[in-house]
């Protein structure tokens, strides 16, 4: 893959889980493309929570609304134009806002393959 | 480190080489921290340019401005939420707009080491 650019117009978004309607992700660079990084956008609805241990270290970026994450050093709330690191291993609550938010992200190493592994991993 | 937030409130921007005054970068998360990528914000003067071949793959949000970024594919032009993603060994041209930019960055492996890497092997 060349250089690129991706606006959020370009994005196809997909629901998360099937029991997490109100979050969605938008993957525009990942293991398909032979690069390192997973990179792409975030929506989440109004209110939407996700309680996960970080699979993979997730880098986000606010662009619109705000969202809060609970760890086990306490809350942080994060705005657009905010950038909030999550190191893999830490259980994380993400919890945004009433009028939900916006964001882009980029992981190492690529989110979705860590998170099917770590998945299968409970399911034994 | 555990989870954290960064505002630009919170970074403390260096000029990224004498020749360059214009541009000036803060990392808020690299090579000190122990994780695999680094994180930062990236500030672009009025009409600022950087000639670079990208020793990281990385990943840059614009959060304010506009920057034009030329590569062997041609120019893109990404405005406030646009993603560029910049593959390692890429050669490309940074091009501030007159107002200048503003920029979220993550890479990986760490931008500092490599290109401190890169420039000791051209002096050679």
């Amino acid at each position: 893959m060349p250089v690129q650019k991706f606006a959020i117009a370009d994005a196809h978004f997909e629901r998360l889980d099937e029991q997490e309607a109100l979050i969605e992700t938008a993957n525009v660079v990942d293991q398909r493309h032979g690069g390192p990084v997973t990179v792409g956008f975030g929506r989440y609805g109004p209110g939407a929570v996700l309680e996960e241990v970080i699979a993979v270290y997730d880098t986000m970026i606010v662009l619109e609304g705000e969202i809060s994450i609970t760890s086990n050093v306490g809350t942080v709330t994060a705005e657009p134009g905010d950038i909030v690191y999550m190191p893999e291993g830490e259980r994380v609550t993400i919890h945004a806002s009433n009028n939900g938010a916006l964001t882009a992200y980029v992981t190492y190493p690529h989110w979705e393959e860590a998170r099917a592994s770590h998945y299968a991993d409970r399911r034994r």
